[in-house]
């Protein structure tokens, strides 16, 4: 079938590709001319036969609320827009009414495996009228790992991203795991060779899994990670995860402390740890720091308080 | 070789069923006579040639303890003693420095595989000195899996069980975290069919592992885990780790939250909620409830404090 | 001065009260005829002299959105609006902006104090524009404690309500903390009498103050709580200072933990936890509990995993 | 009565004052010449009339355990030594039973208060035979505040540091949560006036306290509080607090998150977090930072995995 596909970065790009392989025609559009396929998003629109699929794969937020409202007036009725960025669910079901008032359907879906996809498949999680996604079914299966599994239809408009938001929210705390693990054996100098003991639990363990290769993986090449800074971004999923469980009244607190470790991760100093110092030196008189940070202290200070 | 292996339960036994598979001969003892080789620990070492090599696999703690108290006085320098159950690893430089006096030898070795070891073969994470190590790899050797992982010489004394301590920390928070994510795909009615949406995950995404595996099939045993209390007993390695973290310094808030987690699901009631209900109480009226709770509330209730 | 006073519950009954014996005059209208002054928000607003001023005292959400509404429909240019219920700072923006547009002035007034605050004083966090202030400071001149703290100027609208919620989300915190160590003192079995070393707290230690004053009365009351079961509501704003956290990238890891053992706390049973017994299960055959839970386990189990 | 005091820093030192004051007799011992009444511990002891009475204000750790074992030396049966250091519990029950193989007695008495407790007497909760207690009691009159709160005896030897001990934990949960809402409250931009919002807080208010009090403290001196870095030490305490309540299966999630919050602070870049950057760079090839951070980021990046 034919595709129109909107976002040719790190992962659209490598999606074109792989859809290409597997005997479809996709015209592609980015804002960087050197990767596009079409001038527009109306050259884009004009080339592909009717009823047309358009997939989108932009930022989210503004980058795929602009994207989906330019659709709406360019695309007709019988058309399908697919959301494959990492729209929060809540601007999925928008996006569904703005587009149905046209009679334009909505699918969205969560896209998940990063640079191993082009090779691997990409895991889906969509969303949608069981019509629309029928209709987009072979674009699925180009997309989707050659296994049994890796493909979903998750439920109505939102329930794709929605499941995608929380595949993401395990992913943080999964990492976080693996990661509390790793700084313990670093600093408790108990093993000869923290990679070698990672190394051996990819196979028999009850922990092995795929974030346990691609941290071996990292350790190969660096094993102290030292040109790796200790700075965490977050793409959103992990917070609407943990905003989506207040909602429910579940309590996430693993995924919750994976969240937390990157903000602080990225500050350069704590507010919050100023506050406590400063109270500490209130009651009991403790030094301040002032300055430059003095070495790491492990062991605990002398008490007060 | 011929190993002596104490201790024939849910592990030992499996055990000593892929070691004899592998061609070795194992004299097995076991308080439950049904599954015992011998009748008592001195048949057992009666039955080794020497220089001997017993492995003992039964509770850590006191069982552990006695074990390789007994096999001190029973066996004579140049024997090695294992010890593959969950034991601390400070228990294991304690009892390699009681062995040493005799000359007997001693290698700790963590576990790890639970009940699909006897066909997947067992990770193992052994510590000890290197002669040791050499003499009983051919147990190892058959205990492992076949692949190229799952085997690793971790250090000297302790570093065998401190390596399996911080995998079963990690285990614990990987748990953690993929029932966080069950629990709110269950509670937002989001998804047409959580089991689906865990099943897909299996293939292609950044979260697939053996647990996510074993999570599905549990779920496909019983979609809503409807026959099953949310109870969780812990082992000890899990608190061991957050223990050796606190040591550090280091930081296991992950870790901590699936530790924690499993503290409060084994309450009838929580003292520190009555605590806070009571507070609640004081300063503003709330009603506290006093018998049977009410049906659970997801919503936050009219404000006062 | 006059006032226009809707919603007479707890808090805004004594609240009434307060103002009257300042020797203001007070028109109070409630749903329940037995405590209101008039037969309805219009005869309210017949009553007050212009400009008038109206304090809204209702639950947040759908009562007090309505509320504002009717009351801008209404009220006229001049007059102004108090809420002094605990709305989210998001509303109060809109509230202000719906009714800006008739020309009718905005102010948000967090307000602390619970059913003390009759005979001590409300402590009162507004926000708004500093000329509606000026008018109404004769009414929170009457509620406020008579001491030199309990009121400020926080701000904008909409600052008023921000650091009441954030008040909130640390009195939360301040709870559990408390709370926390109440239950290791009645668990450990280390002192002889829990409420005593609690009450020693309340002078000269560094953890004194109210809310342990008031939990040393909960405990006069019934030392063991034995009447009190462990459940605590939530009234929403610990939800949105965690919400605000996430949106400023600022951790809070402490009042998060509150906030979601007041989620567990209102669980017969958790979903997390059937899933993470469920993994055990499946892989080391550990026994599931399908029942009643049993008595309460303190001690790590024999090992498996 | 007569006492000798050893440790005379911070604490000891005022505590000496306070004790005077009262009109009982000090001498006073410290490894400083120049606060020191005598030359010696054994010209303390020969200081004293009998039955001796000997306060022990020294780190807790090897400084308490040499001191205790030099004064099991020096003195004689019916003396009694107290411990008014931050000793562990587990100390306190081993230095009494080395003691009491002289038949000296042993009181350990956690004390509170920090620098204020010259001028505002100190909080004490001692552990200890209640024959001991009572001979001790006018020291203890001396020291505690002049209310009716502020003293008691919490339970048998170790009863009066583990009180502490949970103070202690408290008082860390407390302080990160005051910070909490301090750091949000300055990253918001919701308020004009951070302090005025926390000074306001200091009456009528659920959460009014002594630590409040000392935060806007610290904040009049500098109200960014841009002079001290966001770095703080543990004193051991909090430390044991997690580890109590690890041993008796109570979840503490804010005493820990509190104490973790306080390791992170210590550290110049955290393994863990460079691992989790490692994983996310494997996965969906997201930049590494490598050297000096960049400006701290609040809002989420463009999403990936």
């Amino acid at each position: 079938m034919e595709l129109g596909l909107i976002g040719l970065g790190k992962m659209g790009g490598n999606m074109r590709e792989r859809i290409r392989r597997a005997g479809h025609t996709v015209v592609g559009f980015d804002r960087n001319p050197d990767v596009s396929d079409v001038d527009s998003m109306e050259a884009l629109v004009e080339a592909l036969p009717s009823p047309r699929v358009v997939w989108v794969m932009v930022p989210s937020g503004e980058p795929t609320q602009k994207t989906v409202e330019a659709l709406g007036d360019l695309l007709d009725e019988g058309d399908i827009v697919i959301d494959g960025g990492n729209s929060r669910w809540t601007d999925d079901i928008a996006h569904a009414d703005l587009l149905a008032e046209k009679g334009i359907g909505f699918v969205d879906c969560g896209v998940s495996g990063g640079i191993w996809g082009l090779e691997n498949g990409y895991a889906l999680m969509a969303g949608g009228d069981p019509a629309h996604i029928k209709t987009v079914q072979p674009i699925f299966d180009a997309l989707k790992p050659p296994g049994e599994f890796g493909w979903v239809h998750a439920g109505k408009v939102g329930a794709g991203h929605f499941s995608k938001m929380v595949h993401n929210g395990i992913e943080y705390a999964l990492m976080q795991s693996y990661a509390e693990g790793w700084e313990l054996l670093q600093k408790a100098d108990m093993v000869d060779n923290v990679t070698e003991v990672y190394r051996s639990w990819r196979e028999g363990t009850v922990i092995r899994s795929w974030l346990l290769d691609l941290l071996v993986a990292a350790l190969d090449e660096d094993e102290a990670l030292a040109g790796i800074r200790g700075y965490a971004e977050d793409s959103g999923e992990g917070r609407w995860t943990v905003e989506a469980g207040i909602e429910h009244a579940v309590a996430t607190p693993a995924i919750t402390a994976a969240l937390y470790a990157r903000f602080v991760s990225r500050q350069d100093d704590s507010p919050a740890m100023k506050a406590v110092a400063a109270m500490r030196n209130q009651f009991g008189g403790h030094a301040v720091h002032t300055d430059a940070p003095p070495k790491t202290s492990d062991t605990p200070s002398t008490p007060g308080g």
